[in-house]
């Protein structure tokens, strides 16, 4: 079990002084207000009354409740997914924020001058560019947009190291880390200083509930349709990221974020099934120790984590009863019934070309599995056929470039679908 | 489950600043070098020969162990505890330290002015005059001593604040809270610089094992001799921590300790039984969040910890293998068969003098209990007679005092036991 030690973190860039935090409300964006991400943001918001202004809230296409978030929270700003949305929105206000709309709608709120701290909340490779806008601005970003790392990890670390901008993770096994390497802001401005106070760090420990079809044959699995996929056993989310955890995919693409996060290889960031998601992820240092971060199976707590950081920000998550827990356990995760996360693995020593290709064959994937067009090992099938089909090996070096090797996996994957 | 939350620890004080620290070697002096701690340390300082120079060693009486250590580390300073012992010892020597003997011996070598950082590592009410010597010479001081805390909480808060003495601790479970709390020089070198940084803790967590006696009737542990008693579940360990442990004083004791090290009243200070001696202590926060220190049940980490802190440093050890864990559980401690867990609430929230009543009546007890003069269930029973008699209210002001109220306490546990 044991890697060989290092010391230091290259990761993503931290802010370097609390002391300049503003004496006031921090000014919120929240990219994504209306998702799950994004309502459960709110609710620590609605905990922290004093904590925060509401300055921008970009919404998709929900503008029923988007109105309703902007009556509760009267921000300046709100974004929608496109023109109709907008249209149907503006009739819903009772006051005049400014209401955009688009991507660019999104890219402007993520970079409004006024703005202390950015959540990147929405869903899917469209997250990207309001993060990319966010970082360009030297924000405080906390991202919850699972893709942005995976598809444009090299370009955000190059943004941050350019604009100092800091990146605070949301998603609960990162934040896990996050909390259990103690990051704060005196230690986790630049590279050198968290070379100096991360050394001794041996390795990430990735933790994962292994899904509903942990301990299951090859041939259950094989025949599984989206019924059983879809039972996740301990998290409630939506369809697509329950399809991944099935798969374990999305524990897959996280060693890919975490890789990114905290700049370290892959062979330091293990994964070890605890079917209780109790253990949202844990650090293992030189000299034995383990730390772990437990808390309940509620966002609102790494949410609160970031809102609040480098404190810590009560909500309305219900706190464990340590004495209520059932047993915790480890298991190793099953790497041939699981071929995802290899893939992963693979995908990330490839270079970020290659994971882009894999997150782009696997979205394709899911939506084939889920329109009972292919079974649910076919998503791994597809998956690897696509990254073994593959021939382009350069990294992209813009957002452009990245978008255009998605389209090109995507049509790959879909092309691949009918022969694999 | 919840207590309410706080927003300060002012407890012991942590150096300011680690850009001070010596490019060089840290001078080490070992109180207590021949004992259980004394010989992990050494372990540990093997480990990282480049990080220390031995400085000083100090024994006690076992003059062939001090002597082999001498001729390993060669320190400046060896002090042994009489006239008696330091005879036997120089014949061992083939080189020429100072040997010094005697508490004054302790004492001048606790505060050694080329010293970087004393550990202090002597069993009982000695070892405190050690550690108070090197609080007052402001010195950085791993503790491993815990009556130091127990009996001299309130004089060595107080020392150190006066002499910017910092305390790491070394107790399994007091520095699994210190790693958990991921206190770095720059938060924790004053009460204002912890209040500011530490804001957000609802909590510290101390695991137990639950000892031999865990579940066990009361009719058994009426009757259970030093056999039972002694038959410890997770941690190898001298006889009188054992019996301790057995009877969870010594859990007790640890909540006086974690009380005065992180400044916290005994309300915010849980006990959970963990029958797997895994995790070895947890800290939760406002947000929900709790963070553990996992381990093998192995001293050399929580040395190393203290001796490479504000770094980590390898050691012997054998780093935990998650997959072959038993499964981790949690349980109330029962407050009916182990009384002594309200005991010493009750003496910490009854001044520092009680404390050292307390301590002092379990000293004896256990000693009568080793000598089969009581039973097991009457050294909780002798302790609370104790503290039900003990007249005296005001907190001792200096080590003579404390040393004159465990006199007193011994003489009247002595009494008592004989009509208990």
């Amino acid at each position: 079990m044991q890697a060989q030690s290092i010391n230091y973190i290259s990761g993503l860039s931290y802010p370097s002084d609390t002391t300049s935090e503003p004496n006031r409300p921090r000014n919120l964006v929240l990219l994504g207000s209306t998702g799950s991400i994004g309502r459960s943001t709110l609710d620590v918001v609605a905990s922290n009354p004093n904590a925060f202004r509401v300055l921008a809230l970009a919404g998709g296409k929900n503008v029923k409740l988007l109105a309703e978030q902007a009556e509760a929270w009267r921000p300046s700003y709100l974004a929608v997914q496109d023109d109709q949305a907008r249209q149907e929105l503006l009739p819903l206000l009772r006051y005049q924020p400014e209401v955009l709309s688009g991507q660019e709608g999104y890219v402007s709120l993520a970079a409004l001058p006024e703005a202390d701290l950015v959540l990147s909340a929405q869903v899917g490779a469209a997250g990207l560019r309001g993060t990319l806008s966010a970082v360009r601005a030297g924000k405080l970003v906390a991202l919850a947009n699972k893709e942005s790392l995976v598809l444009a990890g090299d370009l955000i670390r190059a943004e941050c190291g350019r604009s100092k901008a800091c990146i605070l993770p949301v998603d609960s096994e990162h934040n896990a880390i996050f909390q259990c390497l103690g990051l704060q802001s005196s230690q986790i401005n630049h590279s050198d200083a968290v070379q100096k106070d991360c050394s001794g760090l041996r390795r990430l420990i990735l933790t994962a509930s292994g899904g509903p079809f942990r301990g299951k044959s090859r041939e259950f699995m094989e025949k599984a349709g989206k019924r059983e996929a879809l039972a996740h056993p301990t998290w409630s989310m939506g369809a697509k990221i329950t399809i991944d955890s099935a798969s374990l995919m999305n524990k897959g693409l996280e060693i890919i974020e975490a890789s990114h996060l905290f700049g370290l290889p892959d062979r330091l960031i293990d994964v070890v099934v605890h079917p209780q998601s109790l253990i949202h992820s844990m650090v293992e240092f030189e000299d034995n120790s383990i730390l772990a971060q437990l808390g309940p199976p509620d966002m609102r707590v790494p949410i609160a984590s970031c809102l609040g950081w480098p404190g810590r920000m009560p909500n309305r998550s219900s706190g464990l009863n340590l004495l209520g827990l059932p047993p915790l356990t480890f298991e190793a995760p099953d790497a041939s019934n699981f071929p995802a996360l290899n893939l992963c693995r693979a995908a990330l020593n490839g270079g970020n070309g290659l994971s882009v290709a894999l997150n782009a064959a696997n979205e394709v994937a899911v939506i084939l599995f889920m329109a009972d067009k292919i079974g649910f090992c076919g998503i791994s099938r597809l998956v690897a056929a696509v990254l073994e089909k593959w021939d382009q090996r350069g990294a992209p070096q813009s957002l452009e470039e990245i978008l255009e090797l998605d389209e090109k996996a995507r049509r790959l994957a879909l092309e691949l679908s009918k022969t694999t």
